[in-house]
């Protein structure tokens, strides 16, 4: 058993790759704290002093238990400002999920058999180049409602029996990683909100209600009623979720 | 101790990702059988019963233990070409790479300080997008050689001091990742063969030469000195390993 130090992650309620890990620290019922990074609007001290990369999520691991962020006295001071340079800063959502599950292994979002989790990151690889790109051209961009449908149809072949999750019946970080893209994907759709053309959410909708994605359907259906999941979104409070 | 079932390695020398995994097994000191893929004119049954992406690397894993592939009588019968159906198939180089690190922990490529393994990780993800891309751009494309140098040098920052492997002491999964991208690059580069301009591989080495340099080329060298980069690669059989 690891000894645990403090963790601090840098997050944005509308990224789904922070959601990762939000998610992931969620099934891990770890102690940590959150620090929301406005992505329009970021500090100055983010890139300086925890990612260089300037994107969340990012962790601060270890170190003194201090705030997130401490306003300087004088802002130019940037050595000032928190996390403390004592913390170890890492970086990007898979990175990070795999460090939770590596921290609190008893979370079991990583299988312990060496097979489960090959499939398992497999299934990442495989919605990360097939289907998770679709929701940004979608939403973010205005590409059509059909390169999602493509991106779901890919991924089909993957998805498991209904009532299984991804590498069989233990939610983990092949679920974590889809999860969030799912979770917005389907919001934004219900409310018609995104940069495609105006009726293409429903349009969207009308499309995945047909039996071709029943496998699609059920996963998705599982996947969003897990507790951790419902717990890190919120479908009433949306526009934190989606851009508007 | 896990129980290691049979490895079947479909791979081909002239594939840097293939090559990933033939390091990772030779770190572990596994035992494998070994099955060469003509990328040129691969097998009708390597698709259809291996890796449907029909690439370089695959391993089947366990099942009975058979030869990789045996002819069969009557090349139509599919079902009857080996590997055996009882293996599970398993792809993409990166979770390979896992999959043999968490099958051999003994061989240590994985570092068991979590936060050792999210950097090296990091270093993965960061030379995936920034580095390894300008290999195949300049050797297998024929872009500007001034696109490497970029690529070097924008890894640079994640170099460890001389002497030292990416992260730390220790060999690990970051050191496998780059290692088939480099010894490539300079075999290449010192023939000076790719589809570049004739005399851009010449170019390419004087300009790592300067002294900006220094890092990569310390980097470079430890890495190449590195028993299992050497057993699994051939400087004089080049013609294997790059593009003519």
């Amino acid at each position: 058993m690891a000894n645990i130090q403090q963790i601090t992650l840098y997050t944005a309620k509308i990224c789904p790759y922070a959601h990762r890990v939000e998610i992931a620290l969620n099934e891990a019922k770890a102690s940590f704290k959150s620090f929301q990074i406005d992505l329009q609007n970021k500090p100055e001290w983010y890139a300086p002093k925890v990612n260089p990369a300037s994107k969340v999520p990012a962790i601060a691991y270890g170190g003194p238990d201090v705030p997130p962020e401490t306003p300087s006295p004088d802002s130019t001071k940037l050595a000032e400002s928190l996390p403390s340079p004592d913390s170890t800063k890492l970086a990007e959502s898979l990175v990070l999920v795999e460090f939770v599950a590596d921290l609190f292994p008893q979370s079991s979002i990583l299988p312990t058999d060496p097979v489960l989790r090959a499939q398992a990151r497999f299934f990442i690889e495989a919605i990360s180049t097939k289907f998770t790109p679709s929701y940004g051209g979608f939403v973010l961009r205005g590409d059509s409602y059909e390169n999602v449908l493509q991106g779901i149809d890919a991924i089909q072949p993957l998805l498991p029996e209904p009532g299984k999750f991804a590498v069989g019946d233990q939610f983990s970080v092949a679920d974590i990683a889809i999860a969030p893209f799912i979770a917005r994907l389907f919001l934004a759709a219900q409310h018609d909100i995104g940069k495609y053309e105006a009726g293409d959410g429903h349009k969207l909708l009308s499309a995945l209600a047909a039996p071709k994605f029943a496998k699609f359907n059920a996963y998705k259906t599982l996947v969003l009623e897990r507790p951790s999941v419902i717990a890190t979104f919120d479908n009433v409070g949306f526009k934190l979720f989606v851009p508007i």
